[in-house]
């Protein structure tokens, strides 16, 4: 098979961690063509320069047009700013490539529905960068859950919490501005939904409290400036089956970094997940005798595919930045046909309806069924 | 001074809870008179006389009614079922006893409200047994948020949860009538509610989601029942000064046996806390270098009074039974006119206030205000 | 029957801990008689007086051979410096009362053994204050054993650290000096080996290194005086059946207060415990699919007893002042003639020998077998 | 500058990670020139020709004597069983190549010297793939070490555990033969060596105690057969500075899968870390006020280098392989003639010395020097 040709727009965190992926999927995997990097797009041409010679990539170019115009690219990574997702996604379907892009899909839902629309009509693969669920230690909650063993579900919890937005004599930056969306709600509350709607099954209707931790944040002239986004965000929700889920998001959590702390309460059994520790699981079965009964500490493992393709030995852990490499495999198996583990534009669309649905029922004080 | 007589009504968990209390606070303390263990009251007369051997009280009864018109008794702990406390509670008040009543005060709110009437009107002592708010730790959090070791707090997150509810084949009890209150959220909610007003004040409006994990339950002659109460509740809620909270009560949440498990997130910094680590307190501050900035993890010490009045030496551990050790000292302090650390009928009252207007909040499916 | 008659010698730490033990030992169990607190002795006699009025007992004396003598004293309770032990334990059971003495048993050996062999000849009940192995967890542990739940047990780890030595600008003190013992050895070292030799056996062969993390302590004339004492010791060892052990003990361990870290490793299995997380225990069995196969933390509950004699609830906590009130329980079985979960003067000096031919072992520079 | 050619002799577990990491370096740092994979070696010549395929290598060779002599090599990477090391190192280093040699050394010492002695004749770099000392938190710890921010070290423990001979039903298979070496002495113990002697310096003088939990184990044929090394192995050790050490390693720990627990003592604080925990580390130091003083967990972040180069945000987490690339990027350095943090050949020898050291003290059943 001819290896697929790569362009990937955006050199930032996530364009390095798309390179890495594209770099490492063909070794890791061991059952797979090598892609080729064949493009490199940043709005800074000399940026796109260093960075295709750093990262491996044959071409560069300050426009991304120019990239998705190049035959030799197959698919298109897209690592900018959520609001340029939908004019780059869009434009790449329409050539005819498939394309991997972050998450979540656009600032506004209108353009989420278009980039939906886009893929559809394409035919193509269109992916998002919901990485998280892609963790083996998620998909065997996901195998854990199918299997029965804790029965069943009918309650989730989950929070997100960092703290970059913590210190409030933090300058004013664009996070709090409103044009780039309602905060916590949108920056963070994706990554939740792509976990427990992957597992559990879609939202069925939500109720959203947003709040801002500070009302103004100084700015560089020594004055300061309202903040217009909201760094925190409770919820509650009803999955399909009438699931009852608990929802807490803040990027104003002082020493959380990347808590993404899940907990799965079923008939049976109860499982729980933080991403801080995430190469951990704890499982609590009622089974055996109660005085032997606890929560245990599963450690991941080859027996936790695709662990295996890394490492043989169990307890090793995996990283941050493997699991966009399974990604990027689930990636290839989409485009090849496979079955894949992915949420796709269709399914992303309905993560960010939910998200809207939450800012709804916050501004109206009800709940908002989708 | 002459030493307190105390009458004791009920023999089960909180009965031999308040008794070992009563008969320990003297010689852990130091300080005050022992109190005199003078009547026990049981509905089953001849388990009172077992049980006031057991626990060395002089007399017992099968009549709480003659416990309290009993001139040697001076404080009336009260550890029956919930439905009981009103009657009692006011009888012994109207009797000029003082009171210590387990929690909550009673399943409907006018009950509540007449006791707190009651107590108001006698000029005596009246103190909930809320005991968590008396671990050392907990105090210690008291102490760190005045102090302003987290800055200005504005988040919350508690959960409390068990597992006696969470085997869906256990057959059905009072506990699912409709009759017996309306389950997590009065079971549970006012745990946490006693925590989080001690620490950071009143609640201000609320909005919960009540759920049922099970929808019947087995009865003995192998039929089923239809649950009348939600063993799962979801609230959102904001406290004096627009705090954000987020609480998350289950009775039947798998492995969880005692946990009640609180965030609270402030410009400066986070507290957690979890009830099944009751000698451990977690504290993250932005001081220092990034670098080695981190949650602690502060084991229980005599630095944290009055954990001194236990044990003297640091990380030694204290237990939940030696909590109602630290309240009945604190109920010999309101007694003696000193100030003491207690939530009393009128603050208890206003924990049932919010219990209810939780279960409202649910009924109509949008925000309460109190 | 008639309640037996309580002396206690000693009101420091240990002092309050046996008095607290001994008036809790009759409610919490609800099958014992209450011992009578009858007298106190303490060398300053004004503070014997003050804390038998504080602790609840009915004499105080300046003098304890006044409280030996004291035809109402059946059972001695000895919590003075361990130099005082072999004189008073000796004179208490030549007069005929059983004893209680608090470990270890003596600062040389051949006083141990005259304590040991008048033990013996008084036909008393002489009880060493062993007080870990009363945990209901480490008793569970010893069930575990037992029942085979690790298979055979081929190795084990014990660290025992607290961190009271460990600034070095802290002042000379006799814990410094070698009058007092050999240094963390003996004061620590008996902890650890009465917990692995009550689960596993007795000690065969050791081989210690004993080590002084600072050479000179400062004194209060602003000089410095040379440390006598080791605070530290790490020693091989093999227990009865060739089982492998190591033990790590230090005073000078910084941010340790009481950890009492034990690792059980059997032919199925690894059990593991922590003192200063006392209500949990740590099992690992190879039963199950390896793939959820973890160590489980299993909270203390009503069903490792006898926890339930204290809270009927599970995961709510046991403190380190509630084993002495279950060893207590275990004096009076004793004394009662049932079998009881003690180490007596006889299995104490099982472990004063292991100890002293450990400070050999170092000294010589080889193993030495008991 | 020209790329460097990669020889690589071993498909198997350090085969693929070397791989992985040779191919990842250059875009992960951004600031070297990306290697070639030229060669791959196998002793099955199929396998080496798939293997190159999967791991993108140029050429295969059933024949590691071609890939020495092939110009185009400029570093060899050796991930072969040990009893291979010494030749296949030494005739890369008289080829003039690179070496970059899985550990240990050498089963038998005498090969391991000759190995340095061919370093040092050749002029070469060679290295080591001591990965551990890699992760950037424990290059932190020497950076903590190095500021003080512990004190003087006195003390230090180390764990190293897995439970891939755990199992005493599981078939003898050649790690239980005496030509394997002397079992989890040299298998495991050269990693905490690794680890301890590059954070705090050499050893001066050790003390070991081997045990074997099975003394024979079955074979296919349904009979037993003696087992000749010792999967368990405790040991005493003084590092340079009279640093008291004890070091207990076991490849029959059940549960254990990565443990490498460590723990360092200083007069000012206490360091501990768990390789199964590999983004996380605890610090302790005696600052600040006594009531919130505690063990605080460092989440692996940016400020750790390099991490940063893999993640811009903190708490997100390396992974095992991730340690490997970083070793790469060291060994790019020693090969350019930089400063670089390598376990070179010499300092390699060392190590080997104190494991055989190690077994002679277990032997003569008396401390060794150095």
């Amino acid at each position: 098979m001819k290896p697929l040709g790569i362009g990937l727009i955006g050199t930032g965190y996530m364009g390095k961690c798309h390179a890495l992926a594209w770099n490492a999927v063909a070794p890791v995997f061991g059952d797979v063509a090598r892609p080729r990097l064949v493009h490199l797009a940043d709005a800074n041409a000399d940026l796109a320069t260093r960075q295709a010679t750093a990262l491996g990539f044959e071409k560069s170019t300050g426009d991304w047009r120019d990239l998705i115009a190049d035959p030799a690219v197959d698919v298109v990574s897209i690592t900018t700013p959520n609001a340029f997702h939908p004019e780059m996604a869009i434009a790449a379907l329409n050539a005819g490539k498939h394309v991997w892009c972050e998450k979540p899909m656009a600032p506004h839902f209108a353009d989420a529905e278009a980039m939906a629309a886009a893929a559809k009509a394409s035919g193509r693969v269109a992916v998002l960068g919901y990485n998280y669920i892609q963790n083996p230690l998620v998909r065997h909650i996901g195998k854990l859950l199918d299997e029965g063993s804790i029965g069943t579900v009918h309650s989730v919890r989950v929070e997100m919490d960092e703290d970059f937005m913590a210190d409030p004599e933090a300058l004013f930056y664009w996070k709090s501005e409103a044009s780039s969306g309602y905060g916590a709600l949108d920056d963070f509350g994706v990554h939740p939904l792509s976990i427990i709607t992957t597992l559990l099954g879609p939202v069925e209707r939500v109720m959203a409290d947003l709040a801002k931790p500070f009302a103004t944040r100084p700015t560089a002239d020594r004055k300061s400036r309202e903040v217009e986004t909201f760094d925190i965000a409770n919820i509650l929700l009803r999955l399909s089956g009438d699931i009852a889920g608990a929802v807490q998001l803040s990027r104003s959590a002082w020493g959380r970094k990347g808590r993404i702390a899940i907990q799965i309460f079923g008939s049976h059994g109860t499982i729980a997940y933080d991403q801080e520790r995430m190469n951990e699981l704890q499982l609590f079965t009622r089974e055996g005798r109660a005085s032997e009964q606890g929560f245990r500490t599963i450690l991941a493992a080859p027996n936790h595919p695709p662990y295996d393709k890394f490492i043989p030995a169990p307890g090793h852990g995996l990283g941050f930045n493997e699991l966009k490499i399974i990604e990027a495999r689930e990636v290839l198996r989409a485009i090849g046909g496979e079955p894949a583990h992915i949420i796709d534009f269709a399914k992303g669309l309905e993560i960010e309806r939910a998200v809207h649905a939450m800012a709804h029922s916050h501004r109206d004080g009800r709940w908002v069924s989708l």
